[in-house]
């Protein structure tokens, strides 16, 4: 079990779920390993509406998020992490088998930070614009003959793995929080940086319009590799809102 | 994974399962994890016709053996380990947390064992007279709050760790099998040498009528503790035979 502190660090994200009983079962494996934040992104109604009826549904799933893009649901998160198969896609981000995830969580939340593991729905899995929110991409280790697992099983099995060794030794000490000078940057303050590195390109005519679309994709996963202090984050923000002013006045 | 040549001598037994979707999803999650052999004990017969012919069902399922007994199910196993919650019931066996479980299946199955992980119906798991039949119980580590999982994820989850660790180095030279006066009783030739014993115990008077089925509970527990070699057990039988035909003619 995870330490009562980071129990509510870790989150689940199912996008676009389309079964209430997976919807049911992955509540179900959170409440088991001792998970309380569940967050559903684009929930087709009358499937979230019927999951959350269900008799003896979880706190869970009761309380659960609902937003409307992955973007929202992961704003607040320093480490995210994509689940799903990955043999019919070339990954764009570091790829890590489950068991080796597990100590790059512990650390993750060890360090103060808030970590999000988010699952595609049923049929196809995460898009790659679902995945370039994604710092990193984790796969369990499955028969190549028959891959894919179904949802619930899924999420159970790895919140298993991230919770199996969580078990603090009784007399360790309490994890302490980092200074915020060199603590991860929260999703949605990526996208804010990214989001002015754009407007910059822009103003620079630095891509033909077409190339945008691409460019932005690329640039909201470099941002995600680099692992970007909060400082680091602030110095980047501060630098391109100065270009972005100067190209603007060049401009008028 | 498991290599090729232990997908075969890891099995799960499943008691009186009540929901066809969990009976797909522990054959599903034995795909996943490339496991072949499936086993059905007092199968509540429309919920089993309802599992197999659904879309889909894999080859786990078809293939199922069906058994009238949890005894019949394991009699060929060397090592039988039985699953479930143990918060209300005062443990009989050795009872190990999952993450401790996975070194002695590999052992086991290194030494050319063959191991059966067994699961109770979805209510109220296994029962006194089915966990007489284990050698070992394994605990899945959870919230105390929340200790009950789905049968399907608990199969996940099982399986997951005990081939996660599994790939051989390319290198490590293939489990050489053991000579047979060394290797571990099947728990059928385990359950004749404690029919031998009681017959024994009877024709010596050794208890009470009404004291049998206790003590009868009671010396299979204690057989399958003490991991007796092939040869241990040929010697116990052999024994308890002569003692047998000397106390039949002895009352002649």
């Amino acid at each position: 079990m995870l330490p009562e502190a980071q129990r509510d660090s870790l989150e689940v994200v199912l996008v676009s779920p389309r079964n209430p009983l997976n919807i049911g079962a992955a509540a179900r494996a959170m409440a088991n390993f001792g998970l309380r934040r569940l967050a559903v992104v684009a929930a087709f109604d009358p499937t979230w509406r019927e999951a959350r009826s269900a008799i003896g549904a979880p706190d869970q799933l009761l309380n659960a998020v609902e937003s409307a893009t992955l973007a929202e649901a992961v704003a607040d998160r320093t480490l995210v992490v994509g689940t799903g198969t990955l043999a019919r896609r070339k990954p764009e981000q570091r790829v890590v088998l489950l068991p080796e995830l597990a100590p790059l969580v512990a650390q993750e939340l060890a360090r103060g930070g808030r970590v999000a593991l988010v699952f595609g729905p049923e049929k196809h899995g995460l898009t790659r614009e679902d995945l370039s929110w994604c710092h990193i991409l984790v796969e369990i280790p499955t028969d190549p003959l028959q891959p894919s697992m179904n949802l619930g099983q899924a999420v159970a099995v790895c919140l298993y793995e991230l919770t199996r060794q969580a078990d603090p030794a009784p007399d360790s000490p309490p994890a302490t929080p980092v200074p915020s000078s060199t603590s991860a940057t929260p999703s949605g303050r990526l996208e804010l940086l990214a989001g002015v590195i754009e407007e910059a390109m822009r103003a620079a005519d630095y891509s033909p319009r077409a190339m945008q679309p691409a460019n932005r994709h690329d640039l909201r996963l470099m941002l995600r590799r680099l692992t970007l202090s909060a400082q680091d984050t602030r110095r980047i923000l501060g630098l391109f809102r100065r270009i972005l002013w100067r190209l603007d006045h060049l401009g008028s």
